[in-house]
């Protein structure tokens, strides 16, 4: 921490101030969530944040940013891989509906698909994150987001934020510098422009999938003022059931949503089963994958994302068989933590791990492999559930517990400051534009940091656990 | 109203689209109020806003514009004369307890004024009120504010989010020309920044007297940002009793805060007899006025704001003293309304005046001449008042009552629109910056529209009346 800081941290009063700067700035910038008030709906409240950059290893952050676009390439491999997919997912669908029913929709959608073999149109905003684990000095992969990945204009406004805040503490020029500069917001927008740019239609909108009621919608509204100030493109807002109600096929397979063209469909909902409660949510998703758009993302790059993929590439073989190169293939491997699938609980390999994990529940995570977070076991009850066995293992993951540093923090919730010992999480975003073969856009697209009081087990920001940060490398 | 908006208001989809875009835009870019909660008391909400700018008359807005630096300089003759405002105060002081306050506080200071005379060191922001009078085809000044001008920050952004959404409705370039360009919140901070630059004391600081629990705090904290980010002078947001409690007078006449010393005192709190809920509030603001640092305002010129002043300047000849030229003069002259002193009520020329607006009180507002809106008499309360008779009636001047033109607007209010019939009156801002004799910046700012409902008598924002609009020059 600079002087000038660790001063103004040591003087309540200084401090104070500091943190009624941080509500000011981000209420003024736009860096909001929902106040949750019925009334008015729109009422906002400064987004839970973290007061000061996190320190974090250069050349770990660095290496996570290089590996953006070997995760693209890779995931875009996976995801065309139809055969890959139906059979990884397959003993996981018998376990999980939800996966099940994704698949369905995939294999339904087949015929649509094979059609525009050659000019299928795909966007994809990935975030993969991380967290350091400190027993082995490493950076290891926690997941890869394929769809609904949050944050990224709250996460450019808590970079920006920081900086005012450094400035006003009185640190060096020199010291902000090594809070790396970035901006997922627009990068994002950029590849959002690109694929309505290749669109091509007059007027093609961009669809946004969202959930009703959501709260968290300042971050998703920032691309939208942004797609239309940097590509003239709008935007459509709309749950899955208004687009079943309002959405229209054409016989060329466009998209028309309430009487216009659309250029791009873009998911910041869908990744739930609690997202489909009737049968209308799942004939939305049908008629996206169907059409022409761009699908940010299509369900094949969904399914790519699944936690059980994730865990079968980390077998030997298998990512190398999927990433660009030898050197992406070692590249990505590095970040992979160890993952067991529980589908044969009998096969020697997994009941060892099993046994280890019954023993040892504190250095496992048992994940189930759909998306939306919230729903892991630790401890006791990851031991639990392990001893209870049964097929519904198969819908889990084991993953090796990745151990963070503890650091100290200063969470600002409500206007409130609350010091804490914290873990930090990295995530670095990345775009993805595919035109068919022609890959029209890969790049590296900014991060994030959430930082989680060091006893919570859970990490959404949305969900209350988590504050929005940024690094401070060192 | 450009054709492409006609559209929209005239098709209800398109019309709650923009009412969204408007609310978004504003609460990304800091056009916030606060929500009223007291948990988090840090909630916001869009200010109240016109969701389209104002048609305005060009000749007639840039008419007010340029007559910003008459009225500065105006005003500044006016608050040099001690004998002129002791004078022309004292009867209005016998019936309103505040202005006799404010007048001893004015006396009490006089040998630190008189010794700093030729150094004073004076700030002031300006925002002189109008309204269009339909009758006469003219614009009519409804006041002229010298202290807790506000707005300004609020104003700027309408302004801004007007451009945004004529863009996003589809008007072309040439007609969104029709808005005027203003940027009334850097020019205020300029001119406070202008004032600490001369003030000349390294780690000078701007104190900003606020009200306890006040709402409108977004308006004053983007003052703070800009000032930090244009000038990187620090602002203490301060009541008048902690001012009392926190501020110490040093031997050179220095004023310190916290042990910071103070460049600036702006002046957003103080103009209402609410403010002074006991002696330690009258305390702080002697101590302002024995202080050497710049002052926005002076209790001089919070007194030369008096509508009492504002009566009598308008009597024969009386403006053309304190105007700068007889150009001055007769434009400044062309601003103002009939205007009646109501202290000797036998005076043939009262008495024949007071008789009409018995008969019309239509025709006429009865308001007290001290700051801060909301205690005007109206109708049927004003012939009451004015029947009732009284010495009170000194502390009142009779205005003639301004009839503008009535224009359909749409009133955005927590997110819900409201079509009205609406008013709308035009505030134009100055700055003003005096060190003795030498003045260091005198210019136009900026200017503000607010708009409220035709059947509303009073017009706070704030007060909930009100929404902050922006003109289209017609």
């Amino acid at each position: 921490m600079p002087a000038a800081v660790a001063d103004i941290v040591a003087d309540p009063a200084a401090l104070a101030e500091l943190v009624d700067d941080a509500v000011v700035w981000a209420s003024q910038h736009g860096l909001l969530v929902g106040a949750g008030l019925s009334e008015p709906a729109c009422a906002a409240v400064h987004a839970p944040l973290a007061l000061l950059p996190v320190p974090y290893p250069r050349e770990t952050f660095l290496r996570a940013q290089r590996a953006a676009l070997a995760f693209n390439s890779m995931i875009n491999a996976v995801a065309q891989d139809e055969t890959y997919l139906q059979n990884v997912l397959a003993a996981a669908a018998q376990e999980d509906e939800f996966t099940a029913r994704l698949l369905r929709v995939y294999e339904e959608t087949a015929k649509e698909r094979h059609a525009r073999a050659g000019t299928d149109a795909v966007l994809a905003v990935l975030r993969s994150d991380y967290m350091l684990h400190t027993p082995t000095n490493s950076l290891l992969q926690v997941e890869l987001n394929t769809i609904a990945s949050s944050f990224g204009c709250l996460s450019t406004l808590v970079a920006r934020m920081h900086r005012y805040l450094m400035g006003r503490a009185g640190v060096s020029p020199a010291q902000v510098a090594a809070l790396p500069e970035h901006n997922a917001m627009d990068s994002i927008v950029d590849a959002m422009g690109a694929a309505a740019a290749d669109y091509g239609v007059q007027g093609g909108v961009m669809v946004m999938v969202v959930q009703p009621g959501e709260r968290n919608s300042y971050d998703q509204q920032w691309l939208q003022t942004r797609l239309w100030e940097r590509h003239g493109v709008r935007t459509l807002r709309r749950s899955l059931a208004q687009l079943a109600a309002d959405g229209r096929l054409s016989e060329g397979g466009r998209l028309e949503v309430s009487g216009h063209p659309v250029a791009v469909v873009y998911f910041r909902a869908g990744y739930t089963p609690d997202d489909y409660p009737s049968e209308a949510e799942w004939a939305a998703r049908v008629l996206v994958e169907q059409c022409d758009a761009y699908k940010c993302p299509t369900v094949a790059f969904q399914l790519a994302g699944a936690k059980k993929i994730q865990q079968d590439l980390a077998r030997p073989g298998v990512v190398e068989r999927y990433a660009a190169s030898a050197e992406d293939a070692a590249l990505l491997r590095g970040f992979f933590a160890g993952q067991w699938a529980l589908e044969d609980l009998s096969e020697p390999d997994t009941a060892a791990v099993v046994a280890d994990a019954v023993a040892n529940p504190e250095r496992y995570v048992l994940k189930p492999q759909r998306e939306g977070g919230g729903n892991n076991f630790y401890g006791a009850e990851l031991r639990q559930r392990l001893q209870q066995g049964g097929g519904g293992l198969a819908a889990y993951i084991l993953m090796q517990r990745i151990q963070p540093p503890v650091q100290p923090a200063i969470m600002v919730r409500g206007g409130k400051a609350v010091q804490a010992d914290t873990l930090s999480e990295l995530g670095v975003y990345s775009t993805y534009v595919r035109r068919g073969d022609r890959v029209l856009l890969s790049a590296e697209a900014g991060h994030l940091v959430r930082t989680k009081s060091a006893d919570s087990n859970e990490g959404g920001v949305a969900a209350g656990f988590a504050v929005l940060d940024s690094p401070m490398l060192v």
